[in-house]
């Protein structure tokens, strides 16, 4: 029995109706009945981005929309400055200089959130700068970022805001249009609760007039060739149908819920989670965690792959440290399909199992 | 009531063992249950594809293959032949324009296939070729290309053969290493008979040699960040894990089959619907008609896109034509989930759909 209870901050458990609906027939994408779907899908997902902009949606995983921020926005030579806090700021980064982007780097504490005032003072000094990169929630820390704040900064600038609400979308607090977000990159397999396999960018209309004089190559990830066929509500290129057809329906789920009441409860679940942390004895990682996901550190002396291991061997799977934070601390998502009793549940068996291995 | 019998050249229909096993809960894939999956798949792919080489497995639709297959073997400014016959064909020489690779085009009528004479005629008048870029099916007009003696031919020169076996593959006779092809690009949606969403790379030995040099830029779709993680048996970016597992399942079903078994009942079935469609008095496009789908012309008088939309209704789905074909052919596919009863059943419909229409 190797049964599972998935608490990983991507992907996440899959609830079971989302799953039967994409085990039925499959449909061809060249078809009213396909359409409809991708239109009501695409208009469902500006709610849940709190968007009047378009939202495009791409057949890969979030690292490819990541990229398709990057080479639609920037021109060889460019200058754009990256938020680096962790893994995923780190990607940013390593995304522009592939490309021939002068990337200014903002490197903060990892589990800390970056200071407005910090991001002022480097874009004051780097007024070519075309474009800031930056995640809403920095997975690989639990860290949620001021995205408010910053875009307060950002929009008096020449600079588009690019936010990477990959893992914080659903679950952290995000208002696209509110915070002068510019372009937003989400991806399907965490607060969105379907599989891996499609990524999405909303793009400002700041950011289209930036797109229209980029000069980097690209064809798979052109954010044109999605607008224009989006126009004639349709796709370029063949589109991962059946994870299409599960997301209508996970948002047909947060609708039934309502996407603010959605957000609330991720909240709570996070307070509560926290508040357990603390009861057991565990450190939070973060200085600002996120409501999407919290890291732990893991007790001194205890190894940390160990009691990833041993979790998973009781049917728990927790994410565990990435690059350099491997080992030390562990991960807990409650976004996406997670309830509190699935938490309840796992917080249960950590506690057991921090006692053995103490 | 909107159930289809789907017969398009991709998607194809998911057999529902496999829709099954993909609406399992889903798994994390830093695990060794997932490794276990995808280094079978890995290890299988190769005997489908008939090659020793590595294939590399991309979340994108198989345009981002394509694409991945230009811009990790070439370099700005060089030089690339591409045979354009169609739709694909010129989806390639797209993609070398994007890039600024120097593309000379082969074009050839549509329906035929090339001239292994002409190739050499211009591959010997362009000598600091690179790269030469062709499918094996042109979805878009029905017709299978002779990989085999373009191989024998390219060989000899510097430059990689790069085929496009989306469409072709497990249906059309193909063999990667004996016909000398360097990159092979497939997909998922067609005979490899699961959802779309996944696309493939099987790269040479002479093609890695040319990826050290390439210098045009990359993330997502390079080829060494996916085989330097595939050294690990993992993978750089969250892979579309319910299509993977869905895939273990659909190459298994063809190999218990047989993989030439399976490629030798394509063939049978091909001609089993060209045949009918003599009977029917409908003339084959293609003057080189391929064994994963055929394309006929429509009756001269009857509108094309009545036709395709008259057998919908009936519960039939064929796909017409793109481009200049458009109302002028419809395309039955053959390939994947598609056996010879809903062959039979679709020609039943056909034949009565044309003495309604006449």
């Amino acid at each position: 029995m190797d049964k599972q209870l998935l608490l990983t901050p991507g992907p996440t458990p899959v609830p079971v109706e989302i799953q039967n609906e994409m085990a039925k027939p499959i449909i061809h994408h060249r078809t009213p009945q396909y359409q409809k779907i991708f239109s009501d899908v695409n208009e469902s997902l500006k709610k849940i981005f709190k968007t009047q902009n378009t939202v495009l949606t791409f057949t890969s995983s979030g690292t490819g929309a990541m990229e398709a921020s990057v080479i639609n926005t920037l021109s060889k030579g460019d200058t754009a400055i990256v938020i680096r806090g962790g893994k995923f700021g780190e990607r940013f980064a390593e995304i522009c200089q592939a490309y021939g982007v002068n990337t200014v780097p903002i490197d903060i504490e990892w589990g800390t959130s970056p200071d407005p005032k910090v991001v002022k003072d480097v874009l004051n000094k780097n007024k070519n700068a075309k474009a800031l990169f930056m995640n809403l929630c920095e997975t690989s820390t639990a860290t949620v970022y001021d995205v408010k704040s910053i875009g307060e900064i950002v929009k008096n600038t020449e600079a588009v805001l690019v936010v990477d609400v990959i893992s914080g979308l659903g679950s952290d607090d995000f208002r696209m249009d509110e915070w002068r977000v510019d372009v937003a990159v989400g991806g399907s397999q965490k607060g969105l609760m379907i599989p891996p396999g499609l990524a999405f960018s909303a793009v400002s209309k700041k950011a289209w007039d930036l797109c229209d004089k980029s000069n980097l190559p690209k064809f798979y990830f052109s954010f044109k060739k999605y607008k224009k066929s989006l126009e004639e509500n349709d796709v370029p290129f063949t589109p991962a149908i059946t994870l299409e057809i599960g997301l209508k329906m996970a948002i047909s789920m947060i609708e039934k819920e309502g996407v603010d009441a959605s957000i609330a409860r991720h909240r709570s679940d996070a307070e509560y989670v926290r508040k357990e942390m603390k009861k057991l004895g565990l450190d939070v990682y973060s200085k600002a965690p996120s409501d999407a996901v919290t890291a732990v550190k893991v007790p001194q002396g205890m190894d940390g792959s160990l009691l990833v291991k041993t979790l998973k061997s009781k049917g728990v799977t927790f994410a565990g440290g990435q690059g350099s934070l491997k080992g030390k601390i562990i991960r807990i998502a409650h976004m996406g399909g997670i309830n509190r009793k699935d938490l309840e549940y796992a917080l249960e068996v950590l506690k057991e199992t921090l006692k053995e291995l103490k």
